[in-house]
């Protein structure tokens, strides 16, 4: 049994926790929020993010960040892309021999146009940093703190990790595969929630499943297309961080982004969207990076293009759907060919 | 504008015999049933398949088959697969001049295990056959016959007769692309309603979309699997006709195949079901198809061979669903890379 921690004590970092702990592991989960601490260790409940679920006794909240981090090898860092600089350069500031990160969130930092293993290998000196694994897949928080069936992947360039953290995280319910391509894995799992954002809105503008089908299964297509270009291997995305993440994410109801998305999709504009989720929404910010990506790679994303104008030029909605649906008569071949003339 | 015939008048085919219409052609729509063909000419309706929609003047129902086919060179097959023979057989003894033959129907004929194409190749001398030309995809009849938008492939042997079929078809709100892979097209389109099946026992049996996400994913790996062996291009399985049409069935509330194995999931048994739904469960026969199509090809199709054992040999359902997720851990690369090397 190790003792493991996980920084981020909202819903997929304390879901985790309740995966280890359940494989007998001890589990401090660190939040920034002592009231949020003092909540789960006086409850063992964290009511705001996983209502209802009872946490077992070995987890153990720990609000102080260094105490959190004090004789551990292996960190799973499931904090909001937006913070995990920040959350690094606390971190090397504070260990003081090497351990292995497993990153969970999904997400690709705009500008910098780095994916969140990059900003590990760039944030953390080598000395501090044995491997880095990321561990993605269709695993919403809700389902897998009741111990519902998930299945997930993980992966990172040294297989020896990947095959570490799938024995740490693997039992009944939850079911670890591994994957060496962790390129692939991180991009379709981070571009995802784009088009989770832009199936919410067709949701919310009232069109049917045959739309919003044909939205996902062109979405798969212009991650995969991106995907190639930045190094992917193209069957990770007919995968479970590709299709099988990219399906839960557009067609549950517990998925943020396509609340979000209904929600703009119905009218109400994003600052008032943002407000009401009362969660980070990954996929506003990923769309700017997908934005900029599309660019500097020179490919052809139309979905991803079609939500940034709507994100941040003010472009309606509908009309931004619309124009997407309504693309001249193709061959529908070209663009699946494209993807893999770049393998 | 053309003349064109479409036979069967049950959710599908009057589906599309709207969408022609709406396209300006005058369509001659074809049921055995004479008082369902007298309500759609009294009211214009089909209140059992498309209740509630109102259907275009330049549909004409008519009753009697000698009759639908006079002077017309294009016909639309939108009859069960179980009904197709005993159609074309009919149909080669009657019309005098080559027809377009375009089947809207999903399935493979089990024991033969034939797809539809070769099957109306078969079945129709070469002299009264133009082109075969299939048209399929994400779909559902409702939506299509409410003009909300969908995408649809359509696939030959013979680009220009696709190209052709394409045009008839195609509007504002029917997209229809073109694929010339009709092997992958018909494949995905068939095997498909095996994993929707599937879909709706874990959802029947209280299992979420986690688990769900996971069996789609699969379910796409091991059809393309099999379709590629079977001379399919494994990318047609990554459009429209495969994981587009996938999705679509395994997670909307329209999908008969879903909502069948819904009813299985949740205790029912499998006459029980069939007589619930009223309509074709086109599912339940593919299955056979399926399983004797791995054996004949020695295909790993985990997820068919487990439906098949609930469906005709009687296993529990959750034990096939519990047996299917617990399989020992793997590298999840491992069953993508098998379909690639088929190609």
């Amino acid at each position: 049994m190790e003792q493991i921690t996980v920084l981020g004590a909202g819903s997929w970092g304390t879901a985790l926790a309740i995966v280890l702990a359940d494989n007998g592991h001890h589990v401090k989960l660190w939040g920034h929020r002592p009231e949020l601490i003092e909540e789960i260790n006086a409850t063992k409940k964290n009511e705001k993010y996983l209502p209802g679920v009872e946490l077992p006794s070995n987890i153990e909240g720990v609000s102080h960040f260094k105490e959190s981090l004090m004789d551990v090898n292996t960190v799973v860092l499931a904090v909001p892309t937006k913070a995990i600089r920040d959350v690094l350069k606390d971190m090397r500031q504070t260990i003081k021999k090497p351990v292995t990160i497993v990153h969970v969130s999904k997400g690709i930092e705009p500008d910098s146009l780095l994916r969140i293993s990059e900003i590990i290998e760039l944030e953390m000196p080598e000395e501090l940093l044995t491997d880095v694994v990321v561990l993605s897949g269709p695993s919403h928080a809700e389902e897998v703190s009741q111990r519902h069936i998930t299945t997930v992947t993980s992966s990172s360039k040294n297989m020896k990790a990947a095959e570490y953290i799938q024995d740490l995280f693997i039992n009944q319910n939850f079911r670890v595969y591994t994957n060496p391509d962790i390129i692939g894995v991180e991009i379709g799992g981070a571009l995802k929630n784009i088009i989770a954002l832009a199936a919410g809105i067709t949701d919310g503008l009232g069109y049917g499943d045959n739309a919003k089908a044909a939205l996902i299964t062109r979405g798969l297509a212009e991650i995969a297309r991106l995907g190639s270009i930045m190094g992917g291997n193209p069957l990770t995305f007919s995968g479970l961080t590709g299709i099988g993440d990219l399906i839960v994410t557009c067609t549950s109801v517990h998925s943020r982004n396509w609340r979000a998305g209904n929600l703009l999709g119905k009218g109400h504009n994003l600052d008032e969207v943002l407000q009401n989720m009362g969660m980070v929404v990954e996929g506003v910010r990923t769309t700017k990076a997908g934005y900029q990506l599309a660019k500097k790679y020179n490919v052809k994303m139309p979905i991803t293009e079609a939500l940034y104008d709507v994100l941040f030029n003010g472009k309606a909605p509908k009309e931004a759907v619309d124009a997407l649906m309504a693309r001249v008569k193709t061959h529908e071949m070209e663009d699946l060919v494209n993807i893999m003339e770049n393998r």
